[in-house]
């Protein structure tokens, strides 16, 4: 059978941001990671099997059954009004709401999230421009930044997110070079794969720092509701910060950056995690001006998102019990965060960190002395489990003494298996490194100031924004 | 209720793509032209009613009931491996197979054709490139175009299509000016708004061109299958071309370009026009290398496209009798058409012309020197009826001498009542003329070198790729 030349004729005529951009030299090995043999503990999926899945369908048969000529034709480019109706009732849980201008004439829906960022970016970005973004940062996004031509300039962060006084000093530095950032990129809440949540008063700190600057803030927010600890998320109370301690407190979503400014700040969320990813809904809420650059660019991209996606989200939201199912989706995650912290604090070696998520996907997991996730990384999936190295969080190719476990997928006993095989490689890494030395590519990280326990429960709590199904 | 603010505050950091894009000036209008009472001739939507709503529902209600866990969640970005396969199996009907190279493996799932002209277009073309295109072209290309801030030069087109000849002097006057085209986008069968269709003889001379001038050919075939003479397209035969006299001959499609070649030619097509648009599923066929670049650029604007539509396209090409429904829509169009023709011969003042589709959704219309129609939107607006201004499918601002009208959507009724209303509007418009004379915006047109007959269902044979909802 003809596959095709594999060899590249055309590399005179590619458009210039195609040439630095090639496919991931972990594709390959995410390939072999999705056989079943293989613990998966890299991709950001939801657990979508916990949906009440009959009543899920019967509601999609009857969107095509009786509203067929509606949902299966052309909508408009900006997306269905019904939809950005409820989107907006649904960040008022975030704050955002008519006191702080949100309307749904605002929000344009868009293909998930990723053409969100993407769209964002095209309306914003020329070539060279600088884009500031936590280190690390969502590696999604970063392709995005990447294919705009734009150098990403990671702002450090700590147990408590992005540092405000880093953050005056990046917006100087890139001032000093004679260049003006664009935005700052950030996921306040749950950062992926951090999983820091910025506390009120440092969200109070940065919006001044970026208002002063002059600097868009895009807010990425896909796991605000997510939060494990406390009540219900969805009850439609929200922390407005002023008595947070810089917890996420009960479980209830921090104010987002958005409810503290109408004009300084894009908002961008999904229904991938708190839904159904299969869809690829998402949305923005920027303020007017932007709104219209936003929707004419999606136009060209896409024409307008699917009537079909559209009317089974805004169903879902109008009609089912989407509250409980939050809740159910908050307990099923918070079971496996458990059982992984569990499987770690029992199996990894010493020397071994990690990250505390109090909500969402995520573990950030700092590897002992010398060892490189990514040169880990085919040792590890040949022992059957997988992982995101955390070079793929950075533009600039730190990272590598980190990686990201995610546990919202695999049931708890594979969770626990896969911790274990992992905490074998590192095991034979390190005893690999006693008899031959510092491995040569042990990454030489300066820009996180983590201070996360030593294979302990207490302290730093961390990511839950899951990136990509292939990194 | 506040809104948001309607100044803009961002002008000075807008990417600089952005600067020339504004809302269409007439997309105002087309939010009246939604109204009930106007008949809209302007928009592209096929009528999806047609479907078997009933088991076509049935279908994606067991997507979400029984497959959900799939379904729902997240796809990889080069798209369904099911799918890909079905999508190959129903380019053989255009001779694109195993013997020219045709694999799944090459083939990309895209959000629409939309995506597909998009992802082309971020993969190619730099800010100043050159694309050729047809004179009209696809108002969704040429959007494309511009963002990506290319410069499209339009080629002429006569009965037959794309003039070889003038393709010829097109590629020199570019390379005088010092230049290169990236590609050239063309719509071979049944092209949008003009509905010429390539003969065969012509595609081989464009292709010696190209080939000989180092120029791919972007090749957007969404109506291929929608011919209306003959037999029904999708029984399996190809006309090779060997023994074609240029014309569409008894419906079956012509062999793509891609047939022709299969390093030289990306193949683009949509679901839209023979399935249902509401579900944003396209696809795009390219050379190997090519290809990878395109996945890429699809996992950086979206990540991956919508499984659960995935599903549904693939699970309608498997299990349902889509060749019949490709009959039943083919007949649904003919009718309307013959309405549309039969009602512009009784109504339309002398010194209106029109083309005669032999395919499709389109009508491609002339109006009687002097008038404009762009100047005439409004008018034809407050008379009740809307089309798409001949403007809106050049770059350059020719075209207003042309009016676009799609009978694919409106029942029989209303588009005898679309065209009478219309009519009217000319007539009073000639009437204006000719009291106070010749129209100060009359366009001169120079680029096209039409000879439809006037008047009559005789001679040029047109029009039937659909454009999007608001040009």
């Amino acid at each position: 059978m003809t596959t095709g030349t594999t060899l590249d004729d055309f590399t005179d005529r590619y458009a210039r941001r195609m040439r630095g951009m090639a496919a991931s030299e972990i594709r390959a090995l995410f390939s072999v990671a999705n056989r079943p043999e293989v613990v998966s503990l890299a991709g950001g999926s939801p657990y979508v099997a916990a949906l009440p899945l009959d009543a899920v369908g019967a509601m999609l048969g009857e969107l095509g059954s009786v509203h067929g000529a509606t949902t299966l034709q052309y909508g408009i480019g900006q997306g269905d009004a019904t939809l950005r109706e409820r989107i907006c009732d649904l960040m008022t849980l975030s704050g955002i709401d008519i006191s702080n201008g949100a309307s749904p004439d605002d929000v344009v829906v868009t293909v998930g999230g990723q053409q969100a960022i993407d769209l964002i970016s095209r309306v914003f970005l020329d070539p060279g421009d600088v884009v500031l973004a936590e280190g690390p940062s969502y590696v999604g996004a970063l392709g995005v930044f990447q294919a705009a031509e734009a150098d990403v300039v990671h702002v450090p962060m700590d147990d408590h997110g992005l540092i405000p006084t880093a953050l005056s000093e990046a917006i100087a530095a890139v001032a000093a070079a004679g260049k003006r950032a664009k935005f700052l990129y950030t996921v306040p809440a749950h950062q992926n794969p951090a999983g820091v949540t910025l506390p009120a008063k440092r969200r109070d700190e940065i919006l001044a720092i970026c208002q002063s600057a002059g600097l868009l803030i895009v807010e990425d927010d896909p796991y605000g509701l997510l939060g494990f600890d406390g009540e219900d998320a969805s009850n439609g109370h929200v922390d407005n910060g002023n008595a947070s301690n810089g917890n996420v407190g009960d479980g209830r979503p921090l104010a987002a950056f958005r409810s503290r400014s109408h004009d300084g700040v894009i908002y961008v969320s999904t229904f991938s995690k708190t839904f159904a990813p299969g869809l690829r809904v998402g949305w923005i809420l920027a303020p007017h001006a932007v709104r219209e650059k936003l929707v004419i660019a999606s136009e060209a991209q896409i024409l307008c998102p699917s009537a079909f996606a559209q009317a089974a989200v805004a169903t879902y939201l109008g009609e089912m019990p989407w509250r409980q199912q939050l809740k159910t989706f908050r307990e099923v995650y918070r079971e496996r965060r458990d059982v992984a912290l569990g499987a770690l604090r029992d199996l990894m070696p010493v020397g071994t960190r990690w990250t505390v998520p109090s909500g969402g996907f995520y573990i950030w997991l700092t590897l002992p002395d010398g060892l490189h996730s990514k040169d880990m990384l085919p040792r590890a999936i040949a022992e059957r489990v997988a992982y995101v190295p955390g070079t793929g969080f950075y533009a600039d190719g730190a990272g590598g003494a980190h990686l990201r476990l995610c546990y919202s997928f695999p049931p708890p006993d594979r969770i626990r298996e896969g911790v274990r095989r992992l905490a074998a490689v590192i095991e034979q890494e390190m005893a690999v490194r006693s008899v031959f030395g510092v491995a040569a590519t042990a990454s030489n990280e300066t820009t996180v100031n983590w201070t996360p326990d030593d294979r302990s429960s207490r302290g730093f709590r961390a990511a839950d924004t899951p990136g990509p199904e292939t990194p």
